[in-house]
């Protein structure tokens, strides 16, 4: 199954996901770990499907997501920089969905620049992230305040 | 906002649906009405795109459809035949909405001969409508065994 890149760029505007989470790790300086994501979810009828595009992407692991759905995932940061980005810029996302794809693509450049390694940092990527149309506010804010109360402690 | 026809295709199949409605309608020979659509649903952040859309397809309406959700609908037959189905005739879907997509078009050809106007008719259109994946089996085999049942009656 080969997939037309506009194709994709549609498809994706409806079912598509950047998601930055923002997950506790006490080895991180900042005690928080950033961790962005792109993903397909369909039911298991396409789960060819998210072969093609996990195919026409050139990156990704397809697994079950919950119950009879299942996911193209993909987190490394390089192939989201080097094979996702590009596809969106090329072909653009008509929805209200490209605001998250850009917030998503400004984490993953801070992110290159190391940001996400200090606590300034992460904080910046939460504000972001927290805009983001599937943002899970509460844990993001919730974590902006941890890591603003260890600079107290630390003060 | 020009949208690109692969694009259309894409975001049809994630959020598209081809749905064959049968209705209680005294006044039809078969006592049921056979009512094919085309939709998009979207939040309402993306009310601009459903109109994007309908100028894409030249035809249908925009209007709420539940809540914070708004819908591109496009349920005249002639537009059906002659603005939609020729789109997805020459950009084909992927997932395995294209199989409601022929089956949907089987039921406009059926109808283009009339014989939604038919008993026999409309029964053989129940019966390709019951296999669609957003079908109501129950409403439709419920109209089914209906028209039947008028037949004992008058026979």
């Amino acid at each position: 199954m080969k997939l037309n890149p506009d194709w994709v760029a549609g498809f994706v505007d409806g079912e598509g996901t950047f998601y930055v989470g923002i997950n506790k790790n006490p080895t991180m300086s900042s005690g928080y770990q950033v961790l962005p994501e792109f993903r397909v979810v369909q039911h298991k009828r396409d789960y060819k499907l998210l072969h093609a595009l996990k195919n026409f992407f050139g990156a990704g692991v397809v697994r079950v997501n919950h119950q009879d759905r299942y996911e193209l995932r993909i987190r490394s940061l390089e192939h989201l920089e080097k094979l996702v980005i590009p596809v969106f810029e090329k072909h653009q996302l008509m929805t209200q969905k490209q605001f998250d794809f850009i917030k998503f693509k400004k984490i993953l450049s801070l992110m290159k620049n190391k940001e996400h390694l200090t606590k300034d940092g992460v904080i910046k990527i939460i504000d972001i992230a927290s805009q983001m149309n599937r943002a899970e506010k509460p844990i993001a804010q919730k974590a902006k305040q941890d890591i603003l109360e260890q600079d107290k402690v630390h003060a």
